[in-house]
């Protein structure tokens, strides 16, 4: 479990490291962000988890996701993996598109070939990679949440869904909440996990809460001038859920913003915020 | 005086635009950013100026410089140049380097061929580009004030130097302070200005304060793990000039900050209170 450093700058008085390792599920080398808060010698900090977007790596949210303000003052460390395996022999999409393969691992274990092999994602973000964390940063892990974006919106809700006492909170910017119903996780959803769509419904938020999972509650923000609200992101099929299994969800239409990180980092303090409150519950 | 939209984004609560025109300046076509924050229909805002380091675009400020929260909460507009002229027949670098020619304007009009046709930033950013945005922005031009990093340090120091009563306010992160006495200056200067030295006193912040130039008062931030700190930037030339020329100057230095956007973000607020207090005295 040794991890290089790729690069370590100092940020609002903390340390934003880059960091590669040989990662056993993916059998690929990896790449994770993470950012330390100031803290007192021997102090474990909570730590929130960011699961990214489709086309996206760490590097997308560490560069733009003006998070380090919020996390230094609260003291939160900050963990940003990529969103699948990349390298030679790593297989992509057939015709090298954005929303399968490369770059859009949909944080799950992929069961069809060419893709079980390396498309490890779930195992990764939910088991190996927090293992990792523990042994390299001072965090405690009793005290976990995450966070993502559009793909990793949905990837925050599913691994939070099914382990709704591991994380203490879970949000989400613009998340797809039902892939099961529209083209990005259809395509994602069969390409790798096959055609039988029992196995989906696991990797589907508002399918896993048709099916019993549960959440203390909920925040999601979308923007309603985001162009993929109406058919990849749906956050009503969350809502009526939601409703149905009485898990509180505070879905915030937040008017003018898109899909961006201009939209992302201009709510992130408040997430985090509303992380911190459960965290230091 | 037709400016081209490239991108708008919401961002906290204002729009952060991408624009292009064509320079009479340059004679090139030139991109540009302006992050308009909220505010009262009609109203006049005070204007910004952020000039960028080496190697940058407008992109690099925009992206990963964490101004539009303070932007918007102090009801500034914020303008991000490019570095240098681009494009087809815009010559650069002979070798190729990162630090002369295309990314590296330096903030001067160039006098010596092949450069003096394309490399008329100093015109650009103190002349054609106040026009543009006093034009197409609700603007106050009587409420000015300018910042920059690294090569955009030293044209911060120069055009407020050079225009004391225009530029309200005027700061810097790890600016390069006496471009005459240093290895990217000399090589910039000595480039486009040509061997007789005399012309480029004009375009180094410590010979402008030593031939008579006066500024109210500069806020200056250096990282002390900064690689460039002690061959380039030299901030004690600048420390002990401004003391000979009694001009109160705030020379902060930063334990551990490095030349990086993380020194920059982490900082960036600061700044923009500081130009905030004198933009609205």
């Amino acid at each position: 479990m040794t991890i290089q450093t790729v690069s370590l700058n100092k940020s609002y008085g903390g340390m934003q490291g880059v960091y590669k390792h040989a990662s056993r599920e993916t059998k690929t080398d990896m790449v994770f962000s993470v950012y330390v808060p100031p803290h007192q010698e021997g102090a474990k900090l909570p730590v929130v988890w960011y699961l990214s977007g489709l086309t996206c790596t760490h590097a997308n949210v560490t560069e733009k996701g003006e998070f380090r303000s919020a996390c230094a003052e609260l003291g939160l460390i900050f963990v940003a993996p990529d969103t699948s395996p990349r390298g030679e022999g790593v297989p992509g999409d057939a015709a090298n598109a954005y929303d399968f393969g490369l770059g859009a691992g949909f944080y799950v274990d992929a069961t069809e070939e060419p893709f079980a092999r390396n498309y490890r994602m779930w195992s990764y973000v939910t088991e190996e990679l927090p293992e990792l964390v523990a042994a390299n940063f001072p965090v405690d892990p009793k005290r976990q949440s995450v966070v993502g974006h559009s793909m990793g919106g949905h990837g925050a809700l599913t691994v939070a869904l099914r382990h709704p006492t591991r994380y203490r909170a879970a949000s989400a910017f613009s998340p797809i909440v039902a892939p099961s119903l529209v083209p990005w996780g259809t395509k994602a959803l069969g390409g790798y996990l096959g055609g039988n769509k029992d196995a989906w419904r696991k990797h589907d938020a508002v399918a896993l809460i048709e099916d019993g999972a549960r959440f203390s509650d909920l925040l999601v923000d979308y923007g309603d001038a985001d162009p993929f609200l109406t058919e990849q992101l749906r956050p009503e099929l969350l809502q009526s859920a939601c409703e149905k299994a009485n898990i509180p969800l505070n879905l915030r239409r937040q008017p003018g913003y898109d899909h961006s990180y201009y939209f992302i980092s201009t709510f992130m303090s408040d997430h985090l915020r509303w992380h911190a409150a459960r965290l230091k519950a």
